[in-house]
């Protein structure tokens, strides 16, 4: 992409309702903008990121099993009398009245609509288990919309839902879950650290949220710094074979955020030297629930001996567009953004030191033209901005590799490589750029 | 995918509710389910083939220079009060109260949401020609919602809008989008004819609506033969170069829908052998309208001489989930949905005549691993329904090609191939299953 062609609206000035570096950030970046309290335009480098983030999980949904569909944003209030929930939501929910004044709602959530189309449809415990999962905008009336995409109105979830015949197999659904949402986070370049979460009513252990640490997260969070080092990505996973040792490894170390944290227990378990206290924010949750839906809705199928058996079920929750700002939070510097390389909008950024120089153009020109060829996603800078101008944004908009091109080092057959994550610096010849970034 | 561990659930019986063919199908064959009148559910082979189309759409977008970014559904009314349309735009407009008691809607279009992303981004004539799109939700609160999601309340809607500098760069924009239309349709293996439609106060000719054609289309059309002979896909376009030469050809010959029909010009502009008379549903729709949202709204650019020039805009739509319905439309049979190749949510299904039987599930199973490693989209049907019954499942969902394995044919090493469209069946020995569906 040519930046002179792009939709890349930078502001030089800190917005001053920023509160937070990635609200801050990602309006400085030409990410986002506000379109109204919380809500958000994804301006073209932002809805990149999102993509890839998307793609991500995506992925990660459909290896462990789980079916790709997607429900509407609107639903009928109808749905929600059956499980109770309509009144007792409270104002966060977006409540409609549509032109027959029947009232409606804009989703906040999905237990509802996708018990009520798994209650139509499978009829027979041998079309069990199912995951099904879908990724959509949702809408939430908070009070108070604030910190950028990380407390907005309007968010884009994925949500999955697990049907089981009992509760064992509702644990498997579970654990499944508990790995892809891990391996997840290590996609996204992101430390993340289950934490026990509340069950509520239903009790038992299965209710994780995971929290990912950013010196700028939410809220205090304190765990064995084991669990920092382990790595998902390493392991190789059999989705259908025993996850419970692989989970017990992640579960057997203590962690806790702030309001579960029980200090006598933290000096207990974890040696002075691996007691890590850090900041954290919460990217996920998933949660057994059992029949909380599935006996209200008459969600049931025929058992083996043609008993009616209510689904077992399970929620699994990511917010997407949450993590853009998440991953901000936990990466970035004085400068700018720092995108991990599985997210980032382009891989490289070109700057054309001196638009207008036949040397410099052409030079741009051929390693613009090689990148796309070799199907590297990059944004060459060819405005006639001045040098710093074209640095200060490459470095707020944080593409993990830049490419300076300038008279001097042409002139020598050379051109800079910067990584931005390190801030190294490195001179390349102009034939070797092409290989060297296929390669980084 | 195992058909053993999908998500389809098939309707044996046509749905009462359903009048039009596209609806019968789509609800028969596990795509959507109404979730709230005019509102649907996309189940996952449904969803694929949206994304399929999605896809298309967008490439073909992006192809054209236009940028995709991402509105919220959700807008204020304060900005449809600008353009002076939130009192005139009727019930369809889906509004909303929110807890703080300000107005809101579920966007119907996005003309006045962009317009001040623009207007806040853009000041130079320099940073123009730019056309912006997003593919996004939309609502429309029918008063009758029917003909499932050809006419549905929450739809998928690809909408682009143009900004340019003068009208003749407008007219470029147009042209660009006429030409990009014409190829997504090809793509999307449908014949589309492009229509001169109202242009309203503006005049001019810069208004056109797409249709296909299709037997069972809401309204007649009329227009010269050699149209459907057209083949865009086969031209060589320079989006950057002259477009009018190729857009007379497609709007020199008469084309009319039945509320602009001509029948004294159409006898006279059209040789008797070359008179089309059919039916057709509407697609695409794109309009140039000035200045009509840019001056309400105070969207300007400085020009070359510092100047204030209001911007001239046009907008580009697809019907991106009703284009599903239109393909079933003008592409099904008495047995069911003949997905064209680029939208078919799989190319290829296998049907186990005897699962169960070593020999067939081998045999199977070696397919469905050969077919998956070499990158084509697979359903393999591994459940023990009877073989009647699969076939019509794999009729009705409508995959391009079916491959039957059973034990009289494995006995002397070959498969059955069928084409779904031409209803072809072809031996073939079990080891060039890959290599044949690879080439198809």
């Amino acid at each position: 992409m040519r930046l002179s062609r792009y939709f890349l609206p930078i502001l030089r000035e800190n917005p001053a309702e920023a509160q937070i570096v990635s609200h801050r950030l990602m309006l400085r970046a030409g990410l986002v903008r506000q379109s109204a309290a919380g809500i958000y335009s994804w301006l073209p480098l932002g809805l990149k990121v999102l993509r890839n983030i998307e793609r991500i999980v995506r992925e990660e949904q459909d290896g462990a099993g789980a079916i790709e569909l997607l429900m509407p944003t609107i639903q009928s209030a109808d749905l929600w009398r059956e499980s109770g929930r309509y009144e007792a939501y409270g104002k966060e929910m977006l409540r409609i009245t549509d032109r027959h004044e029947r009232d409606m709602l804009f989703g906040p959530t999905n237990e509802e609509l996708i018990t009520a189309i798994v209650r139509d449809s499978i009829k027979s415990y041998r079309d069990l288990p199912r995951n099904l999962y879908h990724i959509q905008w949702k809408f939430r009336d908070e009070v108070r919309p604030r910190f950028g995409v990380m407390r907005g109105r309007e968010f884009l979830m994925k949500d999955a839902y697990s049907f089981d015949i009992d509760k064992d197999a509702a644990r498997r659904a579970y654990e499944k879950m508990f790995v892809a949402y891990l391996r997840t986070y290590a996609r996204l370049g992101l430390k993340a650290i289950p934490m026990a979460a509340d069950t509520g009513p239903i009790g038992g252990d299965l209710s994780h949220e995971f929290i990912i640490l950013a010196e700028t997260g939410e809220s205090a969070v304190f765990c064995h710094g084991d669990l920092i080092d382990q790595d998902i990505l390493g392991e190789t996973i059999d989705f259908e074979g025993d996850l419970k040792p692989l989970i017990e490894r992640w579960t057997g170390l203590y962690a806790a955020t702030d309001e579960k944290h029980d200090a006598a227990r933290f000096e207990a378990e974890v040696p002075a030297d691996k007691r890590l206290s850090a900041r954290g924010i919460e990217v996920g949750h998933i949660f057994y629930f059992g029949t909380k839906y599935s006996k209200p809705m008459g969600a049931v199928v025929t058992g083996p001996n043609g008993e009616t058996i209510e689904l077992e079920m399970g929620s699994y929750g990511i917010g997407v567009s949450r993590l853009v700002g998440a991953i901000i939070e936990a990466s970035h510097d004085d400068a700018g953004i720092i995108w991990p390389a599985s997210v980032a909008p382009f891989k490289v950024g070109i700057v054309n030191l001196k638009a207008g120089d036949a040397a410099v153009d052409a030079a741009c020109e051929k390693i613009y033209a090689g990148l796309e060829s070799a199907g590297i996603d990059v944004l060459y800078d060819d405005t006639d901005e001045r040098a710093g101008s074209k640095f200060a944004t490459m470095d707020l908009i944080g593409l993990p590799w830049q490419v300076h091109v300038g008279p001097r080092g042409l002139a020598k057959g050379i051109v800079e490589l910067k990584n931005r994550k390190t801030g190294e610096r490195s001179e390349l010849a102009l034939d070797a750029v092409v290989a060297t970034l296929t390669a980084a």
